[in-house]
């Protein structure tokens, strides 16, 4: 186990919490620290381009697709999201505030070399497709995870 | 501390969580890990039985209990349920792509000798008897999860 | 990294959520551990003092403060809440138990000496002031969090 290793299980895809996971681990990377983020189920949400991609899906995953945000800026609030205006008024205010955007807090992630690990499984069950997410994005499943894991000092899950 | 101990907390009760608390505990098992998994409050669902138990009980636990998932089977998702009909689709998915299942992966947890602990007080509060329970479930509190925690490298809250 | 610190994030502002936080830190800190709690986002509403206090706010700060429960007892369940009918059964049932109300266990968890820090940024972003909340709170941003973090061998994030 080293001190300076973290990693976070992002599940949830809702803004605030993916917001959470990426000032957590911004802030231990940009401390020193070496930082996994293992995104899964919704969470995967969190890393998909905003633009649809042509890639051959059956109806079920097109379906789910269909009906699940389509990445970082189109997230709801886990609580007062009232159908993305809770979303829209956060955003406002961070704004304001000169608080980060999430998007802009993936950029930092990725130039502070933050490693980003899309769970392959989870993609496979909602059928999302590798060109669908962002780049700058690894694949891997439960056992990178575990070993990872076993190597750092701090690991969350953001359920 | 041991390298190979991890501790999950499972918190929630929706079953996409439950896969994913499964899905970490089991590959940390055969992996070699020893690992215990607390389950509490909603959490207690995922262990009820399928089939209503004879249980004296209040008025009121009767009430909360009536109003809870009855087991594994019949969890929701924790984003995308609509009445249930999001868990149908997901597990019709999973079926379509031979994961495994919830009951599948709870049999397997035990079969790896994942120890599965229920939390006595919440069962106390939701009144749920140790009968309405799956078998091979020991009975705790917090002390034995901290004490377990303590000795592990991976302690995760599955909320 | 001491064997008796422990961090826990309460990102969440459920109460089901905060009764299990506290059971777990006041749990630890009974048994010798140190422990920090983190309140975050939904979870400053846990801190909230029951009167409203006057301070100056922009319109949707003060929109989005009246929105959010002020206080540990007015926090609603994540599940089967019923717009806080749930919160209310939960909590008199607790009550016919004798288990220790919610701002019981806040109130033991600070004179068991638990350190409890509000996150500084969300504050500013939810627009919530330290006089709106409870006394003997500290208030520190992310780079504090990891700093205890690393210090400690069990650390939660509740979300």
């Amino acid at each position: 186990m080293q001190q300076n290793k973290k990693t976070l299980i992002v599940f949830s895809g809702d803004l605030d919490k993916a917001l959470a996971a990426f000032i957590i681990a911004n802030g231990a990377a940009a401390m020193g620290s070496e930082v996994t983020m293992f995104f899964t189920f919704w969470g995967l949400n969190i890393l998909r381009r905003a633009k649809g991609v042509h890639v051959k899906k059956s109806f079920l995953e097109r379906l789910f697709g269909s009906m699940m945000p389509r990445g970082a800026n189109k997230l709801g609030l886990s609580k007062l999201n009232f159908g993305g205006l809770g979303a829209k008024l956060m955003k406002f205010i961070m704004k304001q505030k000169n608080v980060n955007t999430l998007p802009e807090l993936i950029e930092q992630a990725q130039a502070l070399g933050v490693k980003m690990v899309a769970c392959s499984m989870s993609m496979d069950v909602m059928g999302i497709r590798p060109e669908e997410l962002i780049e700058g994005i690894e694949y891997a499943g439960v056992a990178t995870y575990l070993g990872e894991a076993d190597e750092a000092n701090v690991n969350l899950f953001i359920g």
